[in-house]
This record gives structure tokens, sequence and C-alpha cells, in this order.
């Protein structure tokens, strides 16, 4: 099936979109009733043109019939499942924002994942072999997010939980017992930008500035997992950064080091270096890759000091989508068979062909 | 003079002290009053412990009577110009916060300014002919802020523009007024952090957060100012980032450029590619220097695709200083002289042996 590049590859990031009245079966009530008849929607939008023709979208992924791109399961297959001879996909929904990001009337946002969740396991996880889901949460309800994860974590399909990358550090103490639930489920924590407010709080004057900067808030979020030993007390916890592309990668593995070092009194719970946390227990996904060069490609990895960390991710079906036969520089077999599929197969333990089916769970982390 | 490293260097980085009661002579009234007799005093403060035994300081650098570190010209010319060879240095002060970062009251913000360049260049820049200064100014009330400029800019020794890293995005076209009063002057624009609120406004648990993620709040002023078009708009002006470190530039010229491929259309007043720009006009001090190997080190400089960016510094005499003789690695001795040296002297027009001295000064911007 791998047509265009001879691997079959793992896609990290697919975005199945949802529209209200889809879920709406799913839902509870009074929360049915806030959208059906008192026309409630999300409260955040940005406040700048899109970027791109069909919005955020790319414009042949729209449906022939006006619904939204990566709403229908059937057109997905045809366009990228299997055109491109994925694998496995990941679905990180388009579900805006996430309930996670709600600022406010958490019942709402915690009622809204689990119907997603619902109409996710329904329609896509149990209608392609190919599909692997996320948990969606409502995070700042910490007690009631941790039992959604244990409604729905054990699901086979289920691989992640997810978070939205947007104006709360999930690396404070309070939301731990999330990552003790993911752990117990053999879960990875994906993040992924939720119109980050990279401009501490406000927005800039252009789409183009905020978008250069989403990866400060990427930044930011394995920052503070770090440094707040999110790692050392979850061995068996995963990271995976989603949409943030990777080149900042060796400047913040060399920044951390350089202030673990000298300031590493502060937080003693740390017991390795925080560039080896990262090799152990944190990913990233390609897209959006920036053009590299071969060679700028190549130094780049070189100082990482890992070929394990990089997930391609198409991000399917936006604008910027990176295609698997041309977003990266060409590269040695050996690695591009990493990064196109094994990377994330010995990532997540629950795909097939993952680390823990070969050689058991307790192999994965390989440092600790 | 150049005793341990063979380069009479210059040093982009140097903090003088100051303290209220040094600069109350230089004060107006009423706000000599409000210090004197009303305990004014700033309003920011971080919420953690100091790095180091003698706080934000190196502990050998406080004065044998108790003043504080970099408050006293003989003891800085001994232990820092003097003992390592500097042949120029540019001070960048320790005016806390900086008036530019004052929320309220800009009339003092302003005051203090004035004070403060007055004090400077009797004190410092007219005591030694090594030291080159910087104006600081209240840019919140922006048209007092050109004054200032306008009045002391033209001081032979003064030889940029201070605005601080902060909560304030300086790209905005309400500040433009300021580096058209700067580019008049020969004065390039030096931006320095000034506890930004690198998470969103708040401040992260850790201090170790806060000062890994100092450099995202440099990419945003540097994106910030590239896509609101101030370069194109002030071909003559020049940026330097300080005390960021250098590590995540290549990451932000291909972030940049990979936008600015796909999004241009939103900023048309951009002529020239953004790394293309920041290699014109933007330059960085490299401390805090990462522990970088040789061979990371030129693989960074390859992939930023300029030898002329990158100018040495000190930050005495903060508590991570960094030694000439130790902070970098081996390099190019071609290269060493360039980053110790040349740059800064090709980037600020108004130092001596600059390009502007050599070659007049249309000729500093190559690609204009």
């Amino acid at each position: 099936m791998a047509k265009h590049h001879q691997i079959p590859i793992v896609d990290t990031d697919i975005h199945e979109r949802v529209q209200y009245q889809d879920i709406l079966e799913y839902l509870e009530e009074p929360f049915k009733h806030y959208i059906t008849n008192c026309h409630w929607m999300q409260e955040k939008h940005m406040p700048y043109t899109q970027p791109a023709t069909a919005g955020v979208d790319r414009a042949d992924a729209v449906l022939p019939d006006g619904r939204p791109a990566g709403s229908d399961l059937a057109f997905m297959q045809k366009q990228l499942l299997d055109d491109i001879g994925h694998e496995y996909g990941i679905l990180t929904s388009a579900l805006d924002p996430s309930p996670s990001s709600m600022h406010g009337w958490y019942e709402m946002a915690a009622s809204l994942a689990t119907a997603y969740n619902n109409w996710q396991i329904e329609h896509w996880l149990e209608k392609d072999e190919r599909l692997y889901g996320s948990v969606h949460i409502a995070a700042q309800e910490r007690d009631v997010a941790v039992k959604e994860i244990e409604r729905v974590g054990s699901h086979p399909k289920m691989v992640q939980v997810l978070l939205p990358i947007d104006d709360i550090m999930w690396g404070d103490p309070y939301y731990h017992p999330i990552f003790e639930a993911a752990q117990k489920h053999h879960l990875m924590i994906g993040m992924h930008h939720n119109e980050p407010p990279v401009y501490y709080g406000k927005w800039p004057r252009y789409f183009i500035e905020w978008h250069t900067l989403i990866p400060t808030a990427h930044m930011k979020q394995i920052t503070n997992m770090i440094f707040n030993g999110v790692f050392d007390k979850f061995p068996q916890l995963g990271l995976i950064m989603i949409e943030g592309g990777f080149t900042y990668i060796p400047h913040l593995m060399w920044k951390m080091d350089q202030q673990f070092r000298d300031l590493r009194h502060e937080v003693p719970w740390l017991k390795r270096k925080p560039s080896q946390i990262m090799k152990d227990q944190v990913r990233i996904t390609t897209q959006p890759a920036e053009e590299l060069t071969k060679k700028e490609f190549e130094s780049l990895i070189d100082q990482m000091g890992s070929e394990e960390m990089l997930c391609f991710s198409t991000d399917y079906p936006h604008w910027d989508f990176d295609s698997p036969s041309r977003a990266l520089p060409s590269m040695d077999p050996a690695l591009k068979q990493k990064i196109f599929a094994d990377n994330a197969k010995a990532f997540y333990p629950k795909l097939p062909g993952g680390r823990e089916e070969k050689h058991g769970r307790a192999s994965r982390l390989q440092n600790i």
C-alpha cells in the first residue's frame, strides 16, 4: 500500500472533524438542550483572516457536498489512508476549543469530552482498523477528567490522553492524577496547540506572528513538565508534542541542560539531565516541517543526539499538510524507517508492533 | 592588554549598577521627593529565591565595603576591563525595572530615565574611554521618549537605545517614532530582558523554568519587529538581542522563512526573507552561552548561514557571567575575531573602528 515512499507510515496527527450536530445524540442533558435550543457555542475565536481559501483546511479535502474537511471517514480513507498507504493513523480531532481549553463551565466541557469520546470510538476507531484515538478530557475539572480516563482509557484503540497547549501549564502538581491515570492505562500524553496566547495572553497583530511563535508554546509545556518532575514521578509515561515542528529541540535541550547544571538545587526531584528525559520520554511530531536541506536536517538530528525522537505526521486535512514524500529531505533508509513508522510504534505501547507487544512494557524506557 | 585570549574584545553586555541615592541629584522634583520622602520603589519583584549566594551577581564582584556588584567604576576597571583586556564595553545598566517596563506613572519612569542617562554619561562614559552607553527611555510615553533620544542621542558615546524585553511588543507601529529617532542619531536598538512574563503573563512555579524560557521572549520580539516591518521602514536601524543566548537562531530563521513563504500576503511590506533581514539587521549577544562542543557550535553557525551575527558578551557582574576564555568552544581564528570584536564594531556605527568610520554609513547594510 505504500505508494509514494516505500514505507507504510504511522501518521501521528490526523484531524477528524466533528460538528456539534454529530455528537448531539451522545450528549447528556441539559447540555444537549443548551446547544440545540440555547445556541451555545465555543467562546474562542482568532481575530485573523484564515490562512487559506478553505480556512484552516486543504481546499481539496472539503467534501463535495460542502461538509467540512475531515468529517467523513470514507473520504478520508480514499484521500489519505489508502492513497498514502498508512499503516496506522492517530486521530487528534478538531474539537474546537479543546474541552481542556475552555475558560469556565467545566461541566459542559466534560460533557462534550465524554460525548466526543463515544462518537470517536463508534464512528472512527471501530470503523477502520488503521485508526487509533485520543481520550478527550476537561482537565480543569481534574477528578472528573480522571474518571473519564478510567471510563474509556482501556479501549484497545485509545493510545493517548490529549491536552491542549494553551494557557494552563500541565506540569503543575494539581494535574498529576491525570498522568497517573494515563500511565495506568498505558496511554501516552499528546499535547496539541489550541490557540496558545503566545504574546503574554494577548493576540499579536498578525496571524503570521502568532503562527510563527507556536513552537514557543510547545517549549513552555516541555520545560514545565520536565522541571515539575512529571517524568520521574511517572516513569512509564511519555509525552508527544503535536503540530509544533521540531527544529527548536536542540536549542531547548542545550538550554535546559545548562540551566539544570546551574540551578538543579531548585528541582531536586530531577534524577536525569533534561535532555536525557527528553530522549527517554518525549517525542515530537514533524509537521509543520520547515524546508531543510539534507545537510541541515542531518546536523539537526546530530545536535539532538537521538534518532528516536521524531515521529512523522501529516496534520491532514489542514492547509499546511505535510506530504510524506516531500516534507522532509532525503535521508538514510534506516533513519527514514524510524521517523516514518518505528519511533511512533516504540512510543505508543498500545500500537500493534510497538515495543510493548514485542518485548513487554518494561523495556520501553531504557534509561531509567 | 588581551591577556587570556589574544583578542582585544568588545563586550556587548556590561551591567553598571545604580542605586536610587546615586541618581537623586539628577532627578527632577517632585520625583526626587517621592523617592526621598515617600519611599517609592519599583513595583516588580520575582517570587523566587535568587540563583546565587550574592543574589543575581557574582559574589566576587560585590564591593569590599558591601556596595553592590557593578556600582564602582574603579573596581570594574580592575576586575573586568583591565584584567580581560577590553577594547570596548557597552553598558546596559541594572536599572530595575527598566523605565520602559513600568506599569503606570510614566512621568516617574521618564524622569528616572533622564536622570539615569545624565548619571551614566558623567560617571561612566566620560570617565573611561572604553565604555559606551545606552540611552534609557520610558517608551510607553512615546513622544517624551523621542525627546529624550533627541536630548542625549547625539552624545558621542551613546551607541544604542535600550528597550526591555517584557510584555510590550515593540514592533507595534505606535513605537516606530522611537526607531525613527534612533536611526537619525545612528543609534541601534538594544533589547534586554526585564523579567518577561514567559508563562502567558503569570510566573511559573520555579526560577529554573522562567530562566530557561527567556529565549522565547527574545524570539517574540524579533518576530514582532520583523513582521511589523520595522527593518524595511528603517533600513539603517539595527537590533541587538542581549542576554538571551543564541542557539534558538537557526530554528527561528527557518520558522519565519517557512511562515513568510506561506503567509506573506498578510505582511506585504516585507521585501526580504526574514532570515535575510536577520542577517542584515539583527545581532545576538552570546551570553549565556550553552556548553556546546566545537562540532555543535560549528554546525550552529553553519545553520545560521552567517558569521556576522554573534557578538560576544560577558554579562558582568551577573552570577552566570561568561568568561571570554571559557564560554565558547575553540574556533577558527577568523571567526573568533568576528565574534569577539569585529561583529560588534561593524554593527554599532558609533564605535571607533566600526564600519561607519571605515567606509561611511551607507556601506553598513550590504543587502538593502
